[in-house]
């Protein structure tokens, strides 16, 4: 039975290892789509353009916001990230759900758009995994690592605002959380109405 | 990590099949414990004392809604069922879930109490199948039947007032719904504040 697309946000700081979460999910999830993001920000090596970003020049990026051709976006150490909107529209009246990976200020602005927008929030069980994961990557020079730490302060102080908080210490396990959040938010009362509609 | 118990409330119309889905949540997921009803109705054929239900005189019920030892309790078809306390109580201490079976009204009263209290109503995606369930059990008369029939459109209204509604047409796919739920809620934010707060 076809039921209506929902918008999963996942949200996290750097180093919470979101990304490997989020691949599982959509492995295992075929009615859910990914939303590229479009960044500002160089590609990182075995990233590639329209599957993990499209990466976008910054004129090409302020002239996207200018156009309001963006869901929401948000600067973030230095660069521009933001959720092309036409992709997204086009999901949700397919009926299929649409997965975003934004961070913390995005995330915000699109559940004032949409307050049914299921905002989750991706972290290690202890603190100090972030800033040993940001060093194992490799790919940050210490300032950058030194200013994503506190960032992840300060997301951390915002993810109150979330609707749930996901425990990433096992990629297998997270996305199992993920996994059944979503299952969960399929079976909400408002959303099965018409089953009680058809006998009252 | 000990996460804080759930109180999960499973009701639906007789004839949903809500009995076995929850037998087959309960196989699964070890941190939940049932509570056991009491009830003053007959046992059916393979019920047994202190597991399906307490078994109780009318006189004796009487009695526990007089000295306030009943969580919630409701007169249904002619019968009364209700949740003693205390093993409640002692469950949550412990840190364990518990998951009710009760009918729409025991349900609200228990959600008026606990509004934290998770409520999920079961039901087949199709009306006409609580009817063909009732009467291939034949524990009914037909009289009983007709009544279940205009129970089932009563709870049917007051459903909106739960949180979830899962369809059981394959009571595999119910149960794994339920279960979905009782992760999701405990990814809730609500309930995972001490991993910011550690941060914060």
């Amino acid at each position: 039975m076809n039921e209506c697309g929902k918008l999963i946000v996942v949200s996290g700081p750097s180093g919470a290892g979101k990304s490997t979460v989020i691949s599982r999910v959509m492995e295992a999830d075929k009615s859910v789509v990914f939303s590229v993001s479009a960044t500002t920000r160089k590609p990182r090596s075995g990233e590639r353009e329209g599957v993990d970003y499209f990466f976008t020049e910054f004129g090409k990026f302020e002239a996207m916001i200018e156009n309001d051709e963006l869901l929401e976006y948000a600067q973030y150490v230095e660069n521009y990230y933001g959720t092309p909107k036409a992709p997204v529209l086009e999901n949700l009246e397919k009926g299929l759900s649409v997965l975003f990976d934004i961070e913390v200020q995005g995330a915000l602005q699109l559940k004032q758009q949409y307050p049914e927008a299921i905002l989750i929030f991706v972290i290690p069980s202890d603190f100090s995994q972030i800033e040993k994961r940001l060093r194992t990557r490799g790919t940050d020079s210490e300032e950058k690592i030194r200013q994503r730490i506190k960032t992840a302060k300060t997301e951390y102080s915002m993810a109150l605002n979330y609707d749930y908080i996901v425990i990433n210490d096992d990629p297998d396990l997270a996305a199992f959380e993920i996994k059944s959040i979503i299952t969960a938010e399929k079976c909400r009362a408002n959303n099965r109405k018409k089953y009680l509609d058809e006998v009252l």
